[in-house]
């Protein structure tokens, strides 16, 4: 049995706690939180430790699943548990992508553990989908939409708008802009022909709806740049209709071979709970990460790195009995 | 340079040497022919040698990609250039992998080579895809469609009925069925409810249509299963409108997280030459078996044991800042 480990208990670390039933191999042994553990109610019956303690927890963990945020959290946690755990990360941050990679990776070396850092759909599943299509098909380009779904970040930008008492943002792909690329037309997009934006708003009391849908419109870097719609609604409609955390995404990669003949790679997701479906994600690497720690096959890796038949608790001769 | 050999020259042969040209990394070096080399034409101006002269070639090629049939030739070559060569297949018969995979794996290994067989799209990138989405979603079921495109193995049962001059036959997909799916309505199918068959036929002057329509239409294991539409047309309109060998397909992976919600994967291919596109995926995993040779990691091998960084020349870090 793999010993997994919790690391922050959100949205992702529900998600860990719900999915890890559905993998044999794996056992949950403890939930780590920054917060009071007594005031955090599980779905499990396993400790909630502080995370003050989590040294303790060394010799009782396989791998830790990092469910912490990509801003803050774990440029910090990950270099510092990489020190004293196997473990799973899922930042988000491109542009810091080399920088997190080269800390992790030094703690990780160091303290002969191993570490995969970005896990999770995108970046994740998506790089890998990137990386094999280009390198099938060198000419030609590739096209990431993401959506129909709630963007956290979208909705948490909307949320600190003076006026907003809550809202939620789904991003939304432009349908003509896909199908143009499936016909393997090659388009010039911006993210403006890619993406709308719809949000749904609850006002405060009195608040000028005027001015706060002008607001989030105009917001530079999250709205300015995309066709944007803003519904106000009652509180009560947000809780009942915009809940869930649905999302997904398309990776279509079009090229040409021999005397332009069209060829078109697509990946896509249609996902009703992102956490679920990227912890999902998540505890398949915990397995590939728990091999490589056993094979001394220490340091920092991505997806990119692992042999997809490290994902599975199956023998070699099964999977190619199985998939080939 | 990774200098490459093509030994069988067919419709993926050709393939290899057009598509060579987009890998800068790569050249062509020669062509290998169990037939009198002097009647080949090529499309590139590297040496055409016989297949008996093979083992000349051991210095000067750094992988050797077999583009015969899975029935008759590579059974036998497989294993026996595998004795001098680096080498890649697209073995495609499911039930004989295992089989196939160790007698080329005793050769290599015996040998100090790596193989790497059954590469392409199915198998190859489905066998990758449906590795991927097992292991995420481990309760769910895993969809294949195959088409709109040709089968050459229907193409040439048909031109075996009596009284037909020539054929092609499309393998449909039945679109309300992938719809089902895509709903995440996890349908039991048969074949006849995933694929309809269309066959363009040209009869010999004076033959019975009805009986060779009714031949084809009841053939087992080719047609008998599935709702089959015969067109009798004639060799010029065949000449003109199906000399083309387009083909794609689906792999669809609709599994549930948490209480009943539905995620689905799916990955498709669109292609308008299907040998210029399986061409091109086993000219990324010859650079991977390349490397893997230099690495002296030797034996059999298959697209489940490949790291997907292996597929690029760029280096570590390259493809971190790029695809992650």
């Amino acid at each position: 049995m793999i010993r997994i480990g919790i690391y922050g208990y959100g949205n992702l670390g529900r998600g860990i706690e719900s999915e890890i039933k559905k993998n044999e191999d794996m056992e949950l042994v403890a939930i780590f939180t920054r917060r009071d553990p007594s005031s955090i109610k599980t779905n499990s019956d396993v400790p909630v430790i502080s995370s003050n303690q989590v040294n303790e927890w060394t010799d009782k963990i396989d791998v830790m699943i990092l469910c912490g945020g990509s801003v803050r959290d774990l440029p910090v946690q990950a270099p510092e548990l990489a020190k004293y755990f196997n473990i799973i990360d899922s930042f988000d941050t491109h542009i810091k992508i080399i920088e997190h990679f080269e800390n992790v990776n030094d703690s990780a070396v160091d303290s002969s553990h191993t570490a995969i850092i970005s896990v999770g759909w995108d970046p994740g599943m998506f790089s890998l989908n990137r990386l094999y299509a280009e390198c099938i098909l060198h000419e030609g380009k590739t096209y990431t939409f993401w959506g129909k779904g709630i963007s956290q970040g979208h909705s948490n930008a909307i949320r600190r708008v003076a006026g907003v008492k809550d809202g939620r943002q789904y991003t939304i792909p432009v349908k003509d802009a896909i199908r143009r690329v499936r016909n393997g037309e090659n388009p010039e997009l911006s993210e403006r022909d890619k993406h709308k934006r719809e949000c749904f708003v609850v006002a405060e009391e009195g608040a000028d709806l005027a001015r706060i849908e002008k607001e989030i419109k105009e917001m530079p870097a999250y709205f300015n740049e995309n066709e944007t719609v803003v519904h106000f609604i009652s509180e009560e409609e947000l809780i009942r209709n915009h809940s869930e955390l649905p999302h997904g995404g398309f990776v279509i990669r079009s090229g040409e071979t021999g005397n332009g003949n069209k060829e078109i790679i697509e990946y896509s997701l249609k996902l009703d709970s992102n956490p679920e479906f990227s912890s999902s994600v998540l505890l398949t690497y915990a397995r590939a990460c728990y091999r490589l720690a056993n094979e001394k096959n220490y340091g920092a890796k991505t997806v990119l790195d692992i042999p997809p038949k490290y994902l599975s608790s199956l023998t070699d001769e099964e999977l190619r009995a199985r998939f080939i």
